[in-house]
């Protein structure tokens, strides 16, 4: 059995973004390439994730370029999809941004203060779809 | 419901990797941060993908340190886990390697050749269990 890949429309990758709750967002950091699984939240077609800011992650990310990628992929029928944004983590200090998105943005699973709201200011979305054939 | 992180042992690193086929690669490209799945195998202990040859992926990945991940993360119980596997993406040109690996290694999803076997030499693993609370 082989599989095709195929480009989706920008459309089609906002709408997969929006249906998805868990995703990975990698960067250069100053040991090499990093990746962390997050909880996000789309707000105003921006990705958005709490992090803990005295973490690896929480230290290095603001202010770097970042590739964040949400996928479905079933190894069984060898479909599914995958989108990556690329874009800048900035951290949100918005006084209102920031009250509104602990309120109801994305909520971390783990125990603990997450107190660092990141956002990912896109400077592009891809996606590619593969279905089995 | 909050969940609690959990490091996870080496063992239990290994076998999780051992147990999926499906996996993201991450590395610091010439424009920036990249990430993409992957369709992978566990080769004498490391991480072995294919790809073809003439893509940003394939051209870019070998030599450069990677971040390789897997997960399993399952919103609705708010738990799951994650192992990163850190080191170096190299070319396997040994023939024999290259004909075993290519027969029963990774089976890539999409058609199309994808001739370029790369493998993780591993400088570490780790691996973080999330547990709905």
């Amino acid at each position: 059995m082989t599989s095709a890949f195929l480009d989706m429309t920008a459309q089609e990758c906002r709408a997969r973004l929006a249906g998805s709750t868990v995703g990975r967002v990698a960067f250069c950091g100053r040991r090499g390439p990093q990746i962390y699984p997050v909880n996000y939240a789309v707000d105003d077609g921006d990705v958005v994730f709490r992090v803990a800011p005295y973490t690896n992650l929480g230290m290095e990310v603001v202010g770097s370029p970042v590739a964040f990628e949400v996928d479905d992929l079933d190894p069984e029928s060898r479909s599914g999809w995958s989108v990556v944004v690329s874009g800048t983590a900035v951290a949100v200090d918005d006084p209102d941004d920031l009250t509104r998105l602990r309120r109801r943005g994305p909520e971390p699973w783990a125990q603990g203060q997450r107190q660092l709201v990141v956002r990912i200011a896109s400077a592009s979305v891809t996606g590619r779809q593969v279905s089995g054939g």
